[in-house]
This record gives C-alpha cells, structure tokens and sequence, in this order.
C-alpha cells in the first residue's frame, strides 16, 4: 500500500509553462498553422507530460501483463484457457502480435506473468504471480483488495524499472483468456451501463452466447456490488491480475511523468480504474486506437481521450500501442527537425 | 508519349497467388483469425502489388513534386506564390514537415522542381522545369496536352530512378501555393461535383473567399470543358504540373510493381488521373489518412479507397504518406516475425 500511495501523491497536473512553450515553437515551425492537427496536439501534451518542449520518446517498451481468469468457468471465451499460459513464453521469444509491430516501432516488450492459472519456465517471462489466476467474480470477487493493491503496486514496480532503465515511452498490453469479460464489466460499472449493451465476442466467442456472457457480468455485478466510485473496490470485485498491473502502469508512468499508451479494450478497462483511483492520471494517457471489439467505442467514450487511427485491431497484446509509438515519436521528430520561421 | 505508353502497358492487376500465399499464412499465425484488422489486408495487397507473400518497404522515398499556379492571380490562395520558391530548398534541407516526419519513418525524401514561377538555385533540388508555372486556368487551359503528358512522364522518371536505386515503397508529396484549387477542379469534374460543395480554405484562405474560389473553379471548367473520361485532357486543363508529377509517380510504381502511398487532398485529385488515365493503377495505391481540408471526405470517396487514419492533418507534402509507412512497414513484420500454428 505504501508504493501505491507514494505513487498517487507523485500524479499532478501537466506543465502549463512547458506545454506554451512547445505550443509558441510549433506555431513558428514552416507550415500553416495547426496544420499538423493530431501531431502538434500530441507534442504539447508530451512537453506537459515530462516538463520538456523538446521531449524524447525513443526509448519506448511495451509492457505485458498476463493472467487468467476464474470467470473462463463459466463458459465466457471460445479458446482453451490454456493457451494464455502457452502464448505467454512466445511473447519472450518474440513471435507475437506485439512482438512484431514492436519491432518496427524499435520498441522492447516486456512480459510478465502476474497471475496465470499454470507455472511458466520461460526464464525472460518476470515472474510476479499473485496466484493462479482469479477467482470466479460470478461467484464472489475476482480478488481480495490486498490482491487488488498488490496487482497495482507491481505494475508500478514494473515500470519504475523499466524507467530507471532509461525508457521515456510506456505502452500497456496483456494476454489472458476471457478478459475482455471482467473488461466488460469494469465498463458497466463505470459506465453504469447494462451489459448486453457493450458485450462483444472478444477472441472470437459464437454471437449467440452473448447473451449468456452478458449475463453472467450481470451476475457478477449483482453479487459483488462493487463501489462505482472506487477503483480499488471495481477491481477486486470484477477485474484480473493484469487489468490490476496494467492501472498500475498507467499510475507508475504518470507519476514518474513518462507518457503513457493505451491500447485496447482491455487497456481502456485498467485506465478507467487508474483513473477511479487518480482522476490526474488521464493527463499523461495517450489513446491509440479504436478497437473493433463491440463495445470499444463506447468504453473510449468512457475514457473520454480521441484515438488516432481505427486500424480494426482486436488482438489486444498492445498491438495499437506499438503502432501509435510511431506517430507520439513522428510528434517529437515534427517539434526537433522542422525548421522556424 | 512513348515512355508513358510503355509505363501503361505494364500496368497489370495484383497477383491472386502470392495473395493467397499471403493470406493463408497470416491465418496460422500466433492470433485470433482477422485480428489484426488493415494490417492483415495491407500485408495481402503487398503480396498482390509485388508478386511475393513476404514483401520488404523498408528502402522508402517521398517524391515532392513542387510547381506554380497560373490561376494563383486570381486570389485564390492566402499565401504568396514566392512560398513555392522559398519552401522549395527547404525540403532539401530537411526542414520542411515531410522531411521531419520522413527522418522518424526512416524515408528519403526526393523534391522536384517540376514548374515553379521562380528558378531555385538549390543543387539538390531535381530540376525538371516544364515552365515557369502554369497558365491561368480561368481564362483558358493550365497546359498543353503536350506538357501534361510530359508532366506525367517527368513523374515515371523520377520515380523509375528511384525504383533503380533499390527503393521499395514510394509516397507522393506536393508543394505549390495554390495547388488546392486545381486539385478541386479535378474532383468537380470527375465526380460532376458543384466546386462550392467541396471548396476548402487551402493554407487559410479567409472563408469569406470561398465562394469567390469555388467561383474561379466553375469559371475554369466552363470555360476549358475538360473530358471527365480523359485523364490527360481533365490534367492539362485544370490540373497542375505537380499533379501530372505525382499522377506520372503512382503510374510509374504500378508498373513496377511497387506501393505507392496517397497522401491528402492533392495527391488524392493525382490519384483520380492516374486512374482515369489506366484504371488498374489503383490496385497499387494506398490511401493513408483522411486530410482535414474540407472536401476531403468527398474526394477520398471519389478514390475509393480506405485511408488509415485521421490526425487532423492538412499540410499536405507527403506528411500522411510519411506517417502511414510506420503502419505499411508493420505489416510486413506482422508477416515475417510473428510465429506460426
């Protein structure tokens, strides 16, 4: 509890003086004004992120945070849940989604085991499992909420690492089988929005047990009466392990005024909890993409951040963020290398 | 003529057997079937475009066709036309948004001199003067037939140089002061468009200007009566030299079985030529991103193709080519790095 409470008090607020000095350079660069849009928006929000007009965001690692789910009993995700723990390795080896779009965009990935339901040897997987993986949320809460602030503070222990390592652009991935459901129901929470309404078939779930997924949320969220306002309270009753170590990314990032990508559905469910727990967080949150998940687009309406491109990605992983790394550094090429009027 | 009839009979459509090469192998790999969205579909074009299911882009140039406009003395544009000139160098100093945006997608960027008013002394610019810019479209052809073709052969040149040197992806930038309002001409008459219904504001024409721009546009294609089914007559008429450069571009790439990236509003009224003039081109084009200039939604409808992303960008150059070669690059790595069923 103490990192997790160091770490809030650390989240303020942008720099307004950094950020009209990245602004008054821009508007003197050759071209007519606001005519790069997104990308001159997108450097001043990085100068008021990291108290620098000419940032650096070179040094860029995906981090992947991998769980399963008690939930998976149900009945709620068409693959075997073994698979999370067969495709966690491959994410060391490099064979992944994330893997190969992180390469283009010269960027590490990082993989962590912080709750799968079966041990992993793959010796570059960082072990920080919690247990093996949660409990069935339609039965009672997913976590205990020492669980829950554990599964925060090791997110934020993940990436004040990968920081002091010298990296100044953070993007969040995941793998778990059946976590587009706790995702779900975070949204419903929040959203107060009823299920059927956001469901989607995540990995590739038959349409017709949407109903039933949306029931069992429903359930979940009956039983476990989770505390809309309070983001510790949402994660424990209905989220995972690694939505818990992906909010404590995004917190650990913001605190340590690194920016911050979020990628998918699963992405957007742990920033809506990150931002339960800090609401300053949101600052120095980056929002890639829109994803093609049913639901997506109102669960980035939640988050209330613009996505820069819709590519029809629903891998999860931080396949958006490695692609959005690209355009946040294009921003920083933009600001260094034009020349001024 | 002779150049360009060649280029035109080498035009032929995308290879159906290294797309399905392409497309079976993306369906084994480490991910849910379709996941991965536009990238799946870029990888399977680029497999069509170049006759191989393992394609590279890494070897990228921008070709910047830079040229002046007859129809400028009718206060069309808010800029000065010595802004053409005085840019032009700039692009091969590195300075201009292209270039910037270029250095960060590790793309060379190529500037032609292709008609500007002035002449520019820059030893890396690549002169290929037609004329010291346009006539004044308002009051009778922009060019002669002669010169639109040799416009477009200037661009099979430049770009076959380019494909010489080992270049594998090619994007098309433009520059010339003005150059909204023939490009405008071009979807008027292809798509029997009333100009007031897409005229845009360009570099920040005062919109109270608008109705006088779309006024010259009108009064250009009254007066020329352009062929909206002959490409070459449409360019010469109401086009602009760049136009031809940038249409000559992709008609030059498609021969060679190299992609050839749309840019925004200019290149999109390129694109339109090149595809009146031979259909088949677009089967090697590649949208990248909606442009913010007013009349861009209509135009891109016009192309028919599906851009990648909306950053709000309208500064035109090649500034979206540059940026969507991160995401075409990502799907050749998508391809060649992720593991396999």
């Amino acid at each position: 509890m103490q990192l997790l409470n160091e770490t809030l008090k650390n989240i303020t607020t942008l720099d307004k003086t950094s950020m009209d000095q990245a602004k008054l350079h821009i508007d003197h660069l050759f071209k007519p004004l606001g005519s790069l849009g997104r990308l001159e928006e997108l450097a001043v929000q990085l100068a008021g992120i990291t108290k620098n007009p000419f940032p650096s965001v070179h040094n860029k690692a995906i981090i992947v945070m991998s769980a399963d789910h008690g939930v998976y009993e149900e009945g709620v995700a068409p693959d075997p849940q073994i698979i999370t723990a067969l495709q966690t390795p491959n994410f060391a080896k490099g064979l992944t989604g994330v893997c190969a779009l992180a390469k283009q965009a010269h960027a590490d990935v990082v993989i962590v085991d912080i709750g799968i339901a079966t041990d992993i040897e793959e010796p570059k997987v960082i072990h920080k499992k919690i247990r093996y993986g949660t409990s069935n949320m339609a039965k009672g809460p997913a976590m205990t909420r020492e669980e829950a602030i554990k599964s925060l503070e090791i997110g934020i222990e993940i990436v004040n690492n990968q920081i002091e390592n010298g990296k100044n652009l953070i993007g969040t991935g995941e793998m778990g089988i059946g976590n587009t459901t706790p995702s779900t129901a975070i949204f419903s929470v929040i959203g107060n929005i009823d299920p059927e309404e956001i469901v989607g078939v995540g990995a590739g779930l038959p349409t017709e047990k949407l109903k039933h997924k949306a029931a069992i949320i429903k359930r979940a969220i009956e039983i476990n009466q989770p505390n809309p306002k309070d983001g510790i309270d949402i994660l424990s009753k209905v989220g995972g392990f690694e939505i818990g170590g992906m909010a404590g990314t995004m917190l650990g990032a913001a605190a340590k005024r690194i920016p911050v990508v979020v990628d998918g559905f699963i992405s957007t469910a742990a920033a809506l909890i990150a931002i339960a727990i800090e609401p300053k967080v949101k600052n120095f949150l980056i929002a890639s993409h829109h994803t093609a998940e049913r639901g997506g687009m109102i669960a980035m309406e939640l988050l209330g951040l613009q996505p820069m491109f819709d590519m029809g990605l629903r891998l999860g992983e931080g396949t958006g963020a490695a692609l959005a790394f690209n355009f946040i550094e294009a921003s920083t090429f933009m600001v260094k290398e034009m020349g001024k009027r």
